[in-house]
């Protein structure tokens, strides 16, 4: 098997030439070696898995590449798996494709596909192709990572803001906010350093165990960028509907809460990597909550609002005392580089 | 319909709230607008086009962005087209995913998002995916793209170095070294400017009509990085076979020819972008290159080489004098960022 001669990664590795070819061996065969992915054609000629099939892509530009709970490239294959997932899809098939700026260390890139490969292990997704791109010093910040992803769609699935109803359960799966402290806590410019890990995670597992008991739930969608506030503010738009939450039910571990406020940031408006809604009827959601909760990832399931009638597609927060607020789309002051 | 109010992309539009809203929608969904894009979930759902699929991703992160015959958008879209085309299977999806340097101005997107929208409908794909994310200025040099792609494969096809055999044919659709002529030329570091375009071009189209006269082609490959020389090196070794070139039969521009010379550089290492080799046995080679040259982008096709047996995996050029050459793997001075 060939290994990376050098300690860091030259421009030469992105020529095309024998370099490229030891660069792919040494990581992208050496890592995820499989049927498909060993051929190195063009392609990946892969099986299709049925007559309807989901398909993402995301590029990850996060910063630190490490962070606690995780690194770029875990990151890389939870967030692709999510996106199937949010979708009803059973992930298969990922592709991956790196920026790499010249003088990265070998040994950090290794660290990075052993990452993906436990992460792809874990979510049961295989690389199956991928590409790899070297830019000169100061043409990119380390490495960016895309990874696209195909996942297999069961028939009778039919997930969508367009299914959402009058009346319907808002299930969470788990506390808010991590992923982005836990980014923002290790980049070192915010002045403090909270010992919170990322919540960075695969579901695909957990929305399969959903759609076993509930194959008819109405929407999912997982919250990323722009947190739950972004999530739910979209979904009021596309589905033209107005939806309240009990802001008290919504699970914030203290020192994540105590982190957003010495920032000045609502824990809503905050990315998370391994959480996600999801909307069902009423008189099912008690079995999904229990689907939920008998899964790692979402054993702090909660109920945390419901679908309701108004004559704009707003957010609404009930807050702990009693009042209510709008929760709005996130806009002003974002958080760059978290994802 | 949404639009960017503003000239240039801010670090907000990156951050999942509604600047990146407005992004999508005045990019993607103004500029793609079809009704699996249009959903904007965490997925495209889409039909699966048969049994067997291709599915491909590269990273494009070419410099400059425009050049004379395309763009960085255009390079996208062919180069995932062509990677579907190879594996001999038919384009359908793509998707595309953006890292924006913070400050790129929106006119400059839109136009590249333009050139997108003619390349894709050239080959015949629709975009049903993307994404986007913005960097802080420094963190990438303007704009990169990924594209991945998914394509139909017919039953009955089945291409690889596996397939080739002694005495097989070599085509080849054109001449060689223009899309890295024309890159290099028009970066300004080189100390020359010459007027040659990129051959950047969908190879789709072709490949369907060699595939329609002859099912039983061996071996497709397009000539990106690392040239001519690249591909039949790969090829040599798996396939573990040895092939000979006639140098004179490969067709160079004389004055691709000649800004090769002043750079120092063999035509045979420089990358394409519009052309590929196919390998096919002899006995039907005659109607492949009939095929080839009824097309538009294969009108210059030319047989240039056959395989051979020899104890090594090598390939051998006979140069027009008559003697003979060893053309090696590119590995030492090599072009980054040429796509």
């Amino acid at each position: 098997m060939a290994n990376l001669e050098h300690e860091s990664i030259l421009l030469a590795h992105g020529g095309g030439g024998s370099l490229t070819r030891l660069l792919i061996e040494g990581t992208f065969v050496k890592t995820f070696s499989n049927r498909i992915l060993n051929e190195l054609g063009d392609s990946a000629v892969i099986e299709s898995p049925g007559r309807q099939l989901a398909f993402t892509t995301d590029s990850y530009v996060v910063k630190p590449l490490f962070f606690k709970g995780g690194d770029i490239g875990k990151l890389a294959v939870c967030g692709t798996v999510n996106d199937l997932a949010m979708a009803g899809a059973r992930p298969l098939y990922i592709s991956l494709s790196l920026i790499i700026e010249e003088g990265f260390l070998v040994k950090r890139l290794h660290a990075i596909m052993d990452s993906i490969k436990v992460a792809a292990s874990e979510a049961n997704v295989i690389v199956v192709t991928g590409d790899t791109k070297v830019v000169e010093r100061g043409a990119a910040d380390e490495l960016f990572i895309n990874t696209s992803g195909i996942g297999a769609l069961s028939d009778g699935i039919s997930l969508g803001a367009k299914q959402v109803r009058v009346g319907d359960t808002i299930l969470l799966n788990g506390s808010l906010a991590e992923h982005g402290i836990s980014v923002l806590s290790q980049r070192g410019e915010y002045g403090f350093e909270a010992n919170i890990a990322s919540d960075v995670a695969p579901l695909a597992g957990m929305v399969q165990s959903i759609l076993a008991v509930a194959p008819n739930i109405h929407f999912m969608r997982d919250l990323t960028r722009g947190g739950l506030a972004a999530a739910l503010n979209e979904l009021a738009v596309s589905a033209g509907i107005a939806i309240e939450v009990d802001e008290q039910s919504i699970p914030i571990r203290k020192e994540v809460l105590a982190a957003c406020n010495m920032l000045g940031l609502d824990p809503l408006h905050v990315a998370n990597e391994g959480k996600c809604i999801v909307v069902c009827a009423e008189d099912c959601d008690e079995k999904v909550l229990e689907a939920m909760r008998r899964h790692e990832y979402g054993k702090d399931a909660v109920r945390i609002g419901r679908i309701i009638e108004h004559k704009k597609s707003i957010v609404i927060g009930r807050t702990p005392i009693g009042g209510k607020r709008i929760i709005d789309m996130p806009s002003g002051r974002l958080l760059p580089r978290i994802c």
